[in-house]
Order: C-alpha cells, then structure tokens, then sequence
C-alpha cells in the first residue's frame, strides 16, 4: 500500500494496535479508552489540531489534555504516529516501566507534548479552563497576530463526574471560554460497570444549563466526528461534544463493557481485535506509509507555525511576548526598593494585609501576574495594585473571580501555569486548602509556579471556630514534595516570601497568612527568609534554649525570650519561614541554628499554633513542642492564644520545668 | 398582645433580632443569611418540620442541617424559640464566645437538635444526602411505623455553587430520595457581591437534569413558601426549592448587599431594621406571647412523637431497632472466631484482600453496615459478604455504587452516621483521600463512626505512578485530630484494626491497604493492635537496633531484623499500624517498646514508604528514617521497593554505618 491507499481505519487501527499491545507488554494499563477514542483523535488530529512535532513548545499550538490520563496510550500513540522525536516504539515498548517516558499515566515533565498531567479525575478538564482563561488573556495583550489557539480535551465519565467538573465548567460557561472544546468520551462504562449503576444525569442538559454548547456525534464515524468538532470550533461558547462511542471498541467480546477498561486484553482478545479492524501487523510495527499518513497530518500546524513565525518576527511587542512566555521575570528593583522601604520604619499589620500591599507592588511591576480568590476577595486581600476584573467581556483583566470553587481555582491555576506567559495566584481561606488539595499537589508534581495565598492560617481566625481554624493544614502542606509552604512573621518576612515564591519557578508556593495583626519583628534587610530560617534574635544570657517558631508565633518566641533572658536563661529565637527550604540549606548553616547537642545542654522548642507533628525533626524527640493537637473552638482569636496556651505566660514555665529535670 | 394575636412578622421578627442582636454583640458574625430566611424557617418549622424539643434525640424526627453554617444563628434562634433546652437566651447573647454552644458554626456535638457540623461549603448539603440514604434503608428494614422521616436543608450560593454539590445532588437524583427536601436561600449575593461576577449557571435547569424537582417560590410570602414546600413534600424525587429572598431582609441600607453577609449590621443599621420589622423589643427579648407561638410550633411534632412511641412499643423489632439506633454492636464473636482461624494458618494475600475477607465475616454479622465504593468497587474489595445493591429500586441493600465522587461519598457517609442506625463505609484509593479530605476532617470533628477503605496505599501499586502514588497521605492522615489511621501488616492486623474501628464509636477511622500480597508476619492472637504499636520480634543478640514498621514494609523490617542478627547486630521489630493509638498508651508500654535512650544505644529506625517528616516522634532526631519523600515514578511495584531502597539489602548497611559513628 501506498499513503495514499491508507485508509481512515488504518490510522485509527494505529492507534488501537499500540494501545493493546503496549497494555499487553507491559501487563498493566487501559486499553479500553485509547480504542474507543481512536477514531475521534484520529478526526482531531488529521483536521483540528494545531500542533507541530518539531516544535512542540511553539506558544501559539492547540493545546491537547488528555483528561482522563488512563488512557495515557492515547497520547503516546498519536506522539509517536504524528511524529514528536519521543516516545519512539521503543519508548512505548517500554509502557509503564522504570524511567521510561510511557508512564501509567501521561506526566508533563517526562514528554513533550504532553501539555499537563492527568489520572486524577477532573482535573485535566479543570486545568483545561485555565489554559483557555490564559490563552484569551494573552490575546487580549499580544493580539490574534501572535496567540490564538483552541484548548481540546478527551474526558471521560470520571471526569464528567466529580464535584471539580461542575466548579470548572461553571467558571468556563461564565466566562464564555469559546476556545475551549470538551470530547467526551461518552460509553456509558466506568470501573464498577454500567453508568447506570450510580448516575442518572443528563449530562448534556447540565452543561447546557452552565452556560455551554452541546453537540454530539457517532464516535465511530469519522464524517460525523468532522460535523460535530466544527460545529464546536464554530460555537462562540465553550463546547462539549458527546462522542458516542464503545469502549474498547474492535474488542470482539470486551467491547462495550468495563472488562476493557483497566486491564490487558489477552492474546485470544487481541487476536481477535487485530482481525476486527483489519490490523494484520506484528506488535509494535507501523507499516510506513500508514506513518506517513500520520505524519502528514502535521503539516497543517508546521504551516501554521511558520507563518506565526513571520508574524513574530514583525511583531512590535516581540521582546516582551517572549519574555513572559519563557517565564522570565521583569526587573524586580521596585520589590527591593519596597521591602528596603519596609525596613525602616515598623508597622503592625495582619501578613494577609501585608501581603496585599506586596501584592500591589508586584502587580504593578509584574505585568504577567494574573489573580484572584474563591469568593473571598476582602478577606484574602488577593485584589491589589488597582487590576481589573478577568471577565467574558474583558479578557484583559488580571483579577479572576472564581466564585466559590476552590478545587477549581487551584486547577484552573495549574493551567494558566502550564500555558505559560501568565503568573497565577489565587486566594481562599488557609482551611479549604484541603478542598483544592489535590491540584495543589498537582502543582507540585508539575513543578509550576503557582502561588496560593491561604490567609486565616490558625486560631487566630478566631469566632468562626473549628471548621474555619486550621490545625494540621500547615504540616500536611509540608508534606507534599516539591512544595513550599511559607508562614511569615510580619510585613517584612511576608515581602521576602512574596519574592521568593515569585522567583521559584519550577516549584509552586503556598502563603500562609493571618487573619490578625501582627507586630513587626524584622528591622533588618537581607532576605533573610531566602534561608528558610533564620536566627532573629540571639540569646543574651548563656544560651539554653532554642526557641523556633513561625508565622503569628514568632512574636511569642520572642516574649518567652524576654522572659528567660529575664531569668538568666540564655534564649535564641529562630524564625523558620520556611521549613523546606531550610531543609536545603549547608549543613554548616543548619548547625550553626541548630546544634546537634543533647537536650539537656541545649533544649529546643518549637512554637506554631498547629499539629505538633513532625516538629520534632528539629526539636529532637526530647525538646518541647508548643502546638495544638487538638480542633479548635470559637471564640475571639486573643481569647483562644490564652487558652490553648500561646502566650509567654505559658510557655516559660514549661521550658523552665524541661530544664530542671 | 396575647399569642393568638402574634403575626407571622412577629414571629420572622424574632428570628431577625435575635440574629442582629448576637451578632452584634459579638461583634462578629453573619446577619445576612437568618435575616433572608427567616420567613422559610418559620414556615418549615410551624407548618412542616416533624420535631420534638423535648426529645432532641427521637429517631424519627425529621432532619434539619443548615448547610449554609455560617447563618448559624439561624438555627440557634429556632432551637431557642422552638423550646430547646439549649440554647437559652444566655447562651444566645454569648455567641461566639469561649466555651459557649452558639458556636460561630452549628457544631453537632455542643447543642442537641443541630443535626450537623456545618460550615465548609456544600458538606451539610452532602451529608443530608447520607441521611436521607440511611432514613430510606432503615424504612425498608424496620417500616414506616418507625422509620418514616424527612430531611430538610437550607443551603445557599455557596453550597451550590462548590463541586461537592454536583456528586451530592447526582447521587441523591440518582437515588431518588424523594424525602429530601433543599431550601435554595436564593439570593443573589456571595462575599464578593453579586452573584453574577463568578456564575451564570441555571440552577434549576441543573437540578432537574441530574432527576430533581424544583420549585421556587417568594421566600418572604408565607403562602407562597407553604405551597412550595407542600409541592416538595409530595414530589417523589429529591427536591430543590428556590426561595427568592434579599439577604439580611429588613436592614435598610444594607438588605440586598454583600454588606449584610459577614459583619454586624451596627447600631443605626439595627435601629432602622427594627422599624421595617416592626420590632419595638429590647435586645435578646422576647415577649411571652410570641415565645409561646413558636413553641405551639412543637405540638405537631409532640404528638406525632407521642403516636410513634406507642408503635415502637408494639414493634416486633423494637429490640433490634434500639440497639440500631443506639449505635451498640451486636455480638462479635463471629469475628474473634474467624481472627482465632487467621492465625493457625498462614496465608500471603494483599491486605485488601485481607480487608474484604474480613467485611465478609462482618457484614454477615453486623447488618447495620452499608458501604461501598468510588467506582473502585473491584479494586477497594468493598463488595463483601453477599450483600446487594442499594439503589431506588431497592433501598434494602447495603452496597452503594457511589460513583466517581469521592468527596460526595464521604461527606454521604458523615450524613448515615450522623443519621444513625447504620455503620457507612466507603473505599477509594488511598491518594484520593485527598479530594475527600475535608469531609474526612469533618467525620473527625463530628465523632462519627465512619470507616474509610482506602487500598493501593504506597509505591507499592506500581504501574499507575506519581498521580496514583500516596507519599504524604498516611503521615498527613495522621494530623487530623480525632481520626485513627490504621496500616496493617498482614491479614490479621487487617482484621484486628477492622475490628477495633468497628469499637470506636466517636472516631472514624482509615484503613491503608496494600495492593500487593504481603506475607503473615502475626502468628499469635491477643488483639496486638489495640496498642497502637507492639513488638513483633525481639531482639536475639544484644539490642542495638529498633525498627519500627508499618503496613507492607513490616516484612522489609523483618528481614532488615534478620540480616542484622546474622550480623550479630540484635535488633527488635515493632508494628505500629496506628500511631495514634499507640501514643495513647501510658508511659511504662511505650518505654518498653521505646526506652528512651540516646540513639548511640540503641538506634531506632522508622520504615515506611512515605513521607519520613513525622517519624522523629519515634526515632528521635539522630535516628534512621527510611522513607520516600519525593513522589513516585511509574514502574511495577517490586521494581519501585528496590529502586527506592526499601529492601533490607539497602536498609542495612545504613544502619551499619550509624551504628559505626
């Protein structure tokens, strides 16, 4: 056969062919879902796609989400069919083993074109919002000249159904997100069986009601599929396409049921499968001209680049387009100036105000910087520097509000990210980081600069009481890899932080801020929370004690030092900003803080208004952990400190009592 | 005026000013929300709610959850007009103050007659969705003689607008829970203003595509409101009922606005309230005649309550039924004996495995456990014991196919134990305890008994990588207060900690579960578990090492035990599948599994494939913490245990070299 002789069955048999036989090799994967969307990729791909192998960075390429990422196979197969320099059949022999770039599900750092990493159901459509909320705000700045692309995503069920579908659809109906178009995969199959067995939905009637347009199409027929995705690229509103398919499609007894799914189909199935469509090939082989074939379809998109290429070249705001999309930060001299400004003189402020006034120079001097909160815009202090709102009818705007879906915010924020040309930020109460907690993990895992300002970040709070009062928030934070958490003592450390989180591109920050106002403990420049921790006050007496603290804590370490120097005992205080990036820190430097010396010559003890667990990596197992093991109470902020026990007051005879014995 | 004289405005009025009243002298507080609704309350507690003050805990009252919490005045002006013995006036007018009960948000285990904690958005919306489940499946075991219930919710944007709203309210449609009942405090208005700056969505048209009944009505007409919830009432299916009402109704400047959500109204803004309302009384006063209203409210209630106790006492069943509801187990023999079996023979199975055989033997025994399933039904190994589908068809299964939402299924099974009279399980993967992780926080705070199955829970699952790897879930688990992680070792811990989290009626528990076989490591009985730790091997030559293990890498620990041995290095084995119990234990236990002595001594070694950050409790700071605290990769799962050192080959010579410093 010639690549003009091969047929439409034959690229998609392509594709069907590496799903099941790399789940086959590898003993592990889900073939169901790459078999069932063959064909519509194979439509997406050869007609709708704009995209190009050899330049899978190119800003201004349609942007692919494979949502539901178990069906990773999908993607591998369309990068290697459409020629992307990996994952070469090796790679694909390779699925789902140690170092290879095939991984179980699709991991954005691992290969290009790999646009985010999905598996964790709902967020690759999530983070698809985002991506089209940054790609219109670009185009707002930079012109069609320079960006205007389609976001595309394949969903399944999973994604449809958890509660993160209804906040980021809700987001993207209202903001009209026109680019965006949705292909679900719609086979009427999850993991426990028949959807019937636990949904009723119609779903097309849902999102209708959420402000998008609905189409469908015969998944099975290319012609259909064509009429459906144009009809969706022509739609003004967000789409979703409901492809009517049958999982694991080609499978002669799995088809159509969820024994296709999850699981290898088995020599017997997948002989069966390759006679069903045609596909008489040895594992792993592709026929020259059916990659050919494949190979063609990008030469829409190397087209399309080329000629953006021009338009670049000519491009007034060229300098600054490419900045910001390689993520480089402007001159950060007006922070500086700010923080030094800070320096001298003292303010007492709560750090969530402090990290609005921050914020307002760094919107200023950061044009990229792109915000908001999850609906509570006066308590996160998230909108400064005089920015406009993010709307459907004003792109332009820098401040999102993203309604009351922190899940949603925190996706939507990894897309933006992941878009690149944009900084995105986002606000909610430090508490309902655990309603977002998996994108932030996500962020993480992605190693995006995404910044989450999280203010009310302990008892502090205060009336609003035990749902509101963080307690292992902070600590549970810490626990994710690849994450900073920062807890600032006052306005100066909050600045610091601000920058630092700016400046860290590969790793996403969480800001951890107070309600209350807090003094200022800082009379000194130099970036001190650069190093995670830092001695703010050094004992007078022979030192004794260690005191380390954190955030609205630091200014009790610093009366219970009072109080011991008062005594005779010898107290330093350290302020940790940051505990993981102490972690990085020379040893030299850690010993010099903390000294590996037993407790009893030296007693450390550690002050946070929060699950004490963990602290003992640097109080040692014998020092003395000031915390809350327990869920707060309501009542005033003030009277809750005295009660837990927060105070100097109480604090210095349980230091004075360890040092007896 | 006399109390037949009191107008419905009288007794709306009260509400108003109890509600402007406290949260003024707070100083701190949400007038908005009881002032928008107060006329809907007043209809649904005069005319509709079946309930008792005088017995709070009466079974077959209806259930009435205020998900938007934050109006939680609200309720404690109904509780206290309605003749509860609590909250009196004196607590009213300590509103969100230390040690009170009028907690910022409705707090289920300070006052009798709120149903649920409330306050994390669209949770107590959820959780009235388990509620009706487990009022539905105790009426098809017991009858509608005494199981014949309703459950009520009043919820606002913010309920609706969060994801956990979409898995809720599918389920419930799904289900077709005709006796639940939403009252959609309709407003317009969230924090940051208008709704219509975040959302476009239309409600009702959502609602009716996931099998709702809306309604709406005028939420300030009496008749109107009483038609709307008459219409509800009678509708088969779950229905939504849209009150159209202005927020903090009465203020007047402030009604309609933002301004009348989250802060007191102040003194001039109350005094012109009181005229629109036509209230002339002096703050927390309220006269005779309307108290005496509100509480002829009762009487309906009273005496349905009346009627029931006669049909209780002639009920066959009221012996099972009391002991249902009173939470008590049956006998558990049948457990103890199939234990006693596990440990006369040694068996190597996964411990979900372990798990569902385990839930085999407890199903059979315990008929008041319902559980089920995020769509991982096959994988989570929840399906146990014969038990069929709960379903609208047939509400007397005990299986529930909970669909992919997993937020929505644990909040679902907060919502039955709150209810009562079943014991609600429900498996997902362990890393997706994430998305449900406020709802867990909430079986925590609340004091319920739910038991959460969460398999696949290390690197140990292999293939499906990083997104599906849990790194920080278990130590972060074990932040939360109250909650008891449990990671057994091999089938007969499974069991035990099954058992033990079947005892704990205040705290719910989870359950960490291998994917992968493990080996019996427990050849004893005696229930070692229920320490927390216990020492699984001891030392032979002279001790010098102390690993403490937990879940699968117990076995790495025993044969890191024997390597040391042969090298004449005595080292005991502790399991630990719950450190929280084992931290309860008094101090001569925990000395004896860990004396406390430098670590040149004796050196203690934590191994778990997770995070090490809260592991220096056990070891001390200059202790050995193996552990992982980067995420995962895609491989198969042995591969993963020797490439990230979690084999005694690579454990040993670790410890050999701390042991020579």
């Amino acid at each position: 056969m010639s690549s003009h002789e091969v047929s439409f069955a034959d690229m998609a048999g392509a594709i069907r062919a590496l799903a099941m036989d790399a789940v086959e090799a590898a003993n592990s994967g889900h073939p169901g879902m790459p078999m069932g969307m063959a064909d519509v990729a194979t439509v997406l791909f050869s007609d709708f796609l704009k995209f190009d192998p050899s330049a899978p960075d190119w800003s201004d390429r349609d942007r692919f989400v494979l949502s539901a990422g178990h069906g990773s196979m999908l993607i591998y197969a369309l990068l290697n069919l459409t020629g992307y320099a990996r994952p070469t059949i090796e790679d694909i022999r390779n699925f789902r083993q140690w170092k290879g770039p095939c991984a179980g599900h699709p991991e954005n750092f691992l290969l290009d074109g790999v646009e985010a990493t999905t598996g964790p159901l709902g967020q690759g459509l999530a983070m698809a919002v985002g991506m089209a909320m940054a790609e219109r705000h670009l185009n707002s700045a930079f012109g069609d000249e320079l960006v205007d692309h389609r976001t595309w995503v394949v969903a399944g069920d999973g994604c449809l159904m958890e509660g993160i579908n209804h906040e980021a659809i809700g987001l993207a109906g209202h903001l009209k997100l026109g680019h965006l178009n949705v292909l679900w995969d719609d086979n009427n199959i999850t993991i426990d069986g028949s959807t019937e067995l636990s949904t009723s939905e119609n779903i097309a009637a849902r999102y209708e009601a959420t402000g998008w347009h609905v189409t469908s199409c015969d998944g099975h027929d290319p012609e259909d599929i064509r009429r459906a995705l144009q009809e969706a690229q022509e739609s003004e509103l967000p789409s979703l396409v409901a492809c009517r398919t049958v999982i694991g499609k080609g499978a002669p007894t799995k088809q159509g049921t969820a024994a296709a799914h999850g699981a290898p189909l088995g020599e017997d199935e997948i002989k069966g499968a390759r006679e069903a469509i045609g596909w008489q090939y040895e594992p792993f082989v592709i026929p020259d001209p059916i990659r050919d074939a494949w190979k063609a379809t990008a030469s829409r998109g190397r087209d399309a680049h080329r000629d953006w290429l021009n338009r670049l070249k000519e491009a007034d705001q060229r300098e600054e387009f490419e900045r910001r999309m390689d993520g480089d930060l402007p001159d950060l001299g007006p922070i500086d100036d700010y923080i030094a400004d800070l320096v001298s003189k003292e303010q007492k402020v709560a750090t969530r105000k402090a990290s609005e006034m921050a914020l307002g120079v760094i919107n200023d001097a950061i044009p990229e910087t792109i915000g908001g909160s999850a609906d509570l815009t006066g308590s996160n202090n998230t909108k400064a520097g005089g920015i406009g709102a993010f709307s459907a009818d004003d792109y332009s705007g820098r401040y999102v509000y993203f309604g009351i879906r922190e899940f949603g915010m925190a996706a939507a924020m990894n897309g933006m990210a992941l878009h690149g040309g944009v900084i995105p930020y986002g606000g909610t109460f430090l508490i309902f980081s655990d309603y977002a907690r998996n994108a932030i993990r996500l962020s993480a895992l992605q190693q995006v600069r995404a910044i989450y300002v999280m203010t009310h970040d302990s008892i502090g709070l205060g009336e609003d009481g035990p749902t509101h009062q963080p307690i292992e928030q902070i600590m549970s934070l810490r626990l994710i890899p690849n994450l900073k958490v920062y807890r600032p003592a006052d306005i100066v450390e909050t600045a610091e932080c601000w920058k630092l989180a700016l400046m860290d591109r590969d790793t996403p920050s969480v800001l951890c801020l107070s309600r209350q106002g807090l003094p200022q403990v800082r009379r000194e420049g130099g970036m001190l929370s650069a190093k995670g921790a830092y001695r703010l006050k050094s004992a007078e007496a022979e030192r004794k004690v260690i005191l380390i603290a954190t955030g609205s804590e630091v200014q009790v370490a610093l009366a219970t030092a009072q109080q011991l120097e008062s005594k005779g005992v010898g107290a330093d205080v350290i302020s940790m900003p940051c505990m993981e990036t102490f972690a990085e820190q020379d040893e030299a430097y850690r010993e010099d803080l903390l000294p590996n010396v037993n407790p009893d010559t030296i007693l450390r003890v550690s002050i946070e208004a929060g699950a004490t667990l963990g602290w003992e990596r640097y109080t040692m197992a014998n020092g003395l952990n000031i915390g809350l093991d327990r869920f707060g109470a309501s009542a005033p902020g003030n009277v809750l400190f005295e009660q837990f026990g927060f105070t100097a007051d109480a604090i210095v005879p349980q230091i004075m009592d360890k040092l007896k014995r």
